[in-house]
């Protein structure tokens, strides 16, 4: 139980929109242009003007939404939610919104991030008699809005927010109103949108390209944004620290055709790409990118060396959830499943494969194999992120820091153990640069704590040791 | 919201086991058994000796649980529950059991009845900061548990029991112990029985005659039965009050071949249908029953009287959840759906009809107009219990008092309304003679009181004006 | 494939509409009256004017189809199937109708019963160029009615049925008619009626009650029943011969609301029940029916007899195709499955079981232990007709004869072999005189043949035997 | 139904193994590779030595495979199929392979193409007195078979072959062997694979490659490649004709990494990318292909170009079958479904958008304006093939000959119709260069038909008209 009740939200995709008469038909759309940022679970909460009412299942939005549970959510406002798999925590009642019922009234929420201090939190509210019916960080949001002293809801709220240590983005509705909140460092990405007359949140632009609406501007690192009957409205619910918008957002998260703080995806891949090119020139053959996140660097990388852009690596389209996995045998008897190398591409060829990051490196290893199964004479991998050496508090999944293959191992220890002819990672520098942003900075920062160890909150163990820290956040 | 957060839980059925090792099994074929007792979703939750995981679903046990599911509950103790369909809730968060989690450990709740207090102790416990997930009773209790004061699990939940008033048979789990707890007044039946060197706990003997368990003996009122690694233990916490055995169960809601309090069902509605035979001895050709509540009844009305028993009505056996419900145009052109009259049996034939009640009238009249569009020459409706007049605050869902047909109509009126011959109703002497029952009785007791008004326990009316009651069950 | 290839057909259930608005629904309500007669498989061909589309699939009707299916179905006339699960034969191609295309028309097929020269015909086909898709007996007629030399389809047709020997109900769809024939001993039932302007086929009466239709008349043997624009026409293709009314429909298979031939299926078994009780008075203290088929002749058992009929088996409503079957291992310890006793009932009692029919006698064995686990002081067995001792060759599963545990053994070894304190079986005398049918009779004839060993029909083997009969029948 | 009776077998995708002890499992992976060439319906026909069972069902292979389903597939080789979406044809008898069951043995087939004189033969069979029950091509192969005079097997398939015009590549699996036939044209793909000591079969090479198999070679046009316990061997049942492999197979039909007649697809594609660049050099700023298929041709261009390769448009991978279609409204609103544009990449650029070809002109409109409302200053269109003039009559769905935008309309007029800014089509010339195919040739022959008109084959016209053809062809 304990791995359950520490930080479990992951990276996640929100969508909400307050008075359209296709609520939800737009929510639909909405979550399924962020499907990549959650596969799961998802979940809608409609808002009825009169209740609030949940759907919510595990899978894909399209297999958990039919036609028919669309048409029946009734209702001008909703916020959805999609989930992103992590292990070990598949129960039903995390799948988000949550949704709570009160007699004062309804509450439903979403969230994006991970949470420093959810362990504590949950331990100082379950001693003050909270009971809790998820394993999500996001009730404790709810358990903490419910418990403040404040006079009104929305002062409410913010005394709640800034309890909260970590990465979030919250989409918090009521009867009355859709709020929005994004912590003070701006971690993950959250924007505003119009369409026609009515206000939408997403996690990322990509939404709003495909249902039609327009880019306003994005959720301020700090911002509270307030939509309701009177309109929109913004509000501060703490001083915006240093921005440190995460880097693998841009890196290999985010969708290519979304612009983060302002910076198209697929342009700052691209441009990572070209960086690594000129900072690691080869002598090879081809390029070529593991789908789907890397064909923008390896196109960059291509465009900057001079080096044919090739398709050497194919990534089968319709293995989703129901697929029935290979055994162990038929693994080692050749059998694929997502990715097949591309034999007439790569036979004979040195080849540049380009990739994303390396966590444990096993991926890459097999991939390595396949392109020189498949005939590649050399395998030059290149990275299009520096080595991930630190854990990330903030809901990247890059696992536990003994298994981050970075965190002990130098580079060429790396390379031998992926079979690669050579390995080069981009450098922090490099990164930074090809980004466009800056390590420590109030407009431009960027969250580079997995490369360098420097976090932009306080961490889990300066909460552990810290007496003082905890009656900061303590909620009474 | 408000019609959601009155008295939600209804007649349900519970089955728990403790220790043996096709727990999942076991549960599966238990609550299979209690099927007539809701069938609008189900839920397991299993303890594997670490954790506690829920399987939940909208639909029959069949539905809801495939064989892999079952094959991945692995663990040797189990709670289970099937639930009522009422009208206008069905979120998927109600299905039960349901379950928290905690730092200090797992706790799932599974519930049968109705709370008279319910709204009253949610508006406490929302004042003091608890914030509710689901619109049911069951979640009441957890959060009574949670903010007890006691220095005990077993205390904290013998004083959160003695909080609540109304009906209610509770089976709570938790990472060590399983425990059974029945209201002071006994409304609702819950048994203990033994398979091989197991303690099971259910609603009705049948789920033990199906599983090959041997019956031990019923729950007592106001008892707290606690089953652990030392076996079973018996303990009191509340002193019991005049037992108040829902005389509902045995006239039409529990199944045949369950025994209720030492009465065997079946035999209870023969005695029933006799005893109707000689309060109403009409002059007629053949007997029938309304399948499949009413076929017992039939059948003593039958052989008491020496008419012969037909089968004048027959169930569609296949009608389920997925059934294509007729249009109303084609209703009108006659199309049936879940019964249809056995012309060959009611041509020409003076029909005595045998019902278990009657609630607002429209089935009895549709009925009577189908044995007579079949040919029969009369029908006489005899109802194997008296008029219900009141409302039932404990589960039972006898609809809300201006919709109940007895409530305000004389039963010549209600005769004319469902076009019958004749129509007569059961005694209440009648009843409770039949049922080998009293009304106020410490061991024999049963509640009549959708039939004379009187409330084995303190209602709705006297807590809304009794401020002193309320006190009285204060939770601090 | 050999056992796949011999007559393949059982008995099924068949159901036909000719323009009608809602040809599909009434189709679907009609073979869900009819589902009892079969629920391995079901398809509906519905006919738009211009072209046949068949739907079919495994499992229930309502399983089957979905309202989108139903609603989509666009069309003025259908014929359904409802297939009997045989062993051995899942294949998706059998279940019906069949339905082939061809640029002179379509023509879609139903077929209830079991033919004798199926394997004769189909080799006699196969070396005529003919291939077959699917192992149904069905699939013959369309061969043959295709190959027929005759000038015009009526023709054909006729000329075809004239080449079958054995039982058979078909229904015949083409673009332009609807076609009913029945073999010329009349066999298994099959029955018009009219839905307002609109004929209507089934294969027992209980499906135009369900659907509110009248019931005008039964198919004869030997005749063809064409219903088309100009209305609905009788002819012969056959003279009849003595008509042979399976007896086991009767007995067990029919719905009891169903008149076959006149007599109403509940009252015959009735009076099955009680020759029963005439032929064998037995001493006991209940009388209790395996549910459902041999409730009636229980009823008429005790009413005959004196001796009170109970509720001493449940049959649990809710097992169906997803029901996970419990391990040999739960059921030895005692996990019981369709079926549950009622100790409350028979606990001490000397118990009359009344069964329709022993087969295996493995059934009867388990009921007769399930029993005398439950208490039961005394069980004897009465069956409601006479013992099987000769394989049926006309769609009831009767099965091999070397499984009927009739045919080797006497009455005493039965017995002994099911555990019972006395069995008795239903003398044929007595069987026609309940039925108040005659072995050989043009009018009330029944085919007693499962039990005499004296079919209507040329056999098997006398096919194999006589090669003037299959010149007779060749076909061409 | 003579819409339906024409020729219905389109472009699919065929995989067989024989002599796997994974038969099933095997099948299910190649079949999963070839998905891209069959979205409609799939199946598997296994063969266990003694039977052969099919399996099928509408959708992806994953939805119609559980893994249940594959691990009761028990046998040791197998033929699968996945078919392509054509309108208006839905049934579910028309899914392959068809299985046919008959006293001298079972068959079963599964066809890639169309034949040219489907609807005369038919016919012909019908009026011999073959009846069909699919409108699939196929069964006409499989009448042929059945009534060929030939004395054995193989030259009753050679004989077969011999009567059908058209496009076929054809897997054949009966009790004891696996065959594969290609039309004398070769005008589909279809590859001989080795996978340890079994052979395998399939319509492209990347299901080698996912299923670890290697190439061995292609099978040639006219040839009959026969696998059997005696191992594999080739025989010529039709000479050779000129090869006239699909140039659309190359353009966008094919995968990839697949290698069509040595030529690998991704590479094909480049190279018509690089042939348009040289053909029509455009001032502009960015690249772009619509993805999936023009993305290889949109590299090669900028390759050749210079000008920078970019993700301009942005493929939606959750759309499947279940995807809820936005309402027109919705789409009117600007919801988007499968494709959406980068507007960080194009805003304020000179667009070159790369796509495979326009056929009705619909899609290219659609993604112009997408790209212009994006903020696109100017799109130039550039297709890479020549304009689709030509009906295909060999399985390609170019649709029909008056719905196709350059049958009767001028670029120019295509352009005004579409809202380039300009548009050009790769020459014939240019795409026979960029292939390294000549138009007639016998070894790198290739059909151009849908370009030029010049069929490889005798058209339907002719066999209308040419009484002396169909003598030909006749069946006896």
């Amino acid at each position: 139980m304990l791995a359950e009740i520490k930080g479990l939200n992951e990276e996640c995709g929100l969508f909400g929109i307050w008075q359209h008469q296709d609520a939800a038909h737009i929510t639909y759309y909405g979550l399924q242009s962020l499907q990549h940022r959650g596969q799961e679970g998802t979940g809608i909460v409609i808002n009825d003007g009169i209740n609030l009412k949940a759907h919510k299942g595990e899978g894909l939005v399209t297999e958990v939404f039919s036609r028919n549970d669309i048409e029946e959510m009734k209702g001008y406002s909703a916020i959805g939610h999609v989930r992103y798999s992590t292990k070990g925590d598949r129960n039903f009642e995390n799948i988000q919104p949550l949704l709570f019922h009160s007699h004062t009234g309804n509450l439903a929420l979403a969230h994006n991030g991970s949470l420093i201090n959810a362990k504590r939190m949950r331990a100082l509210l379950e001693a003050q008699g909270s009971i809790f019916q998820t394993a999500s960080d996001t009730e404790i949001l709810a358990h903490l809005i419910k418990r403040s002293k404040q006079p009104c809801f929305i002062a409410k709220v913010k005394a709640a927010l800034n309890m909260l240590i970590g990465a979030y983005a919250f989409l918090i509705m009521t009867d009355d109103e859709l709020i929005a909140a994004l912590d003070p460092s701006g971690i993950h990405p959250l924007s505003i949108g119009k369409l026609g007359n009515s206000y939408v949140i997403a996690s990322e632009t990509c939404a709003f390209d495909i249902i039609g609406a327009e880019f306003i501007r994005d959720v301020q690192p700090g911002e509270l944004i307030i939509i309701n009957k009177d309109g929109i409205h913004s509000d501060i619910f703490a001083p915006q620290r240093k921005m440190a918008m995460c880097a693998m957002e841009y890196v290999y998260f985010a969708r290519p055709d979304s612009n983060l703080r302002g910076i198209n995806v697929h342009t700052a891949r691209k441009n990572l790409g070209k960086q690594l090119a000129i900072e690691a020139p080869i002598d090879a053959d081809v390029v070529t990118g593991v789908p789907d996140s890397s064909i923008s660097a390896a196109i960059g990388y291509a465009e900057e060396s001079g080096i044919p852009y090739e398709l050497g690596l194919i990534k089968n389209r319709y293995v989703g959830r129901t697929f029935i996995q290979p055994t162990q045998a038929l693994r080692e008897q050749g059998v694929k499943m997502k990715l097949s190398p591309v034999r007439g591409v790569v036979e004979g060829k040195r080849v540049i494969m380009v990739d994303d990051s390396i966590v444990r490196g096993t991926t890459s290893k097999r991939i390595v194999k396949m392109l020189k199964d498949a005939g590649a004479k050399e395998v030059h991998v290149v990275i299009s992120s520096p080595p991930i050496e630190y854990p990330c508090f903030y809901g990247i999944d890059t696992t536990e820091q003994d298994e981050l293959i970075a965190a002990g191992k130098s580079v060429e220890e790396i390379r031998q153990l992926i079979g690669a002819d050579t390995l080069t990672f981009l450098s922090k520098e490099g990164l930074l640069k090809a980004l466009n942003r800056k390590e420590w900075d109030q407009q431009n920062g960027s969250c580079l704590a997995c490369f360098t160890g420097e976090y932009p909150t306080i961490t889990n163990d300066e909460i552990q040791n810290d007496k003082d820290l905890m009656r900061a956040v303590s909620i009474d």
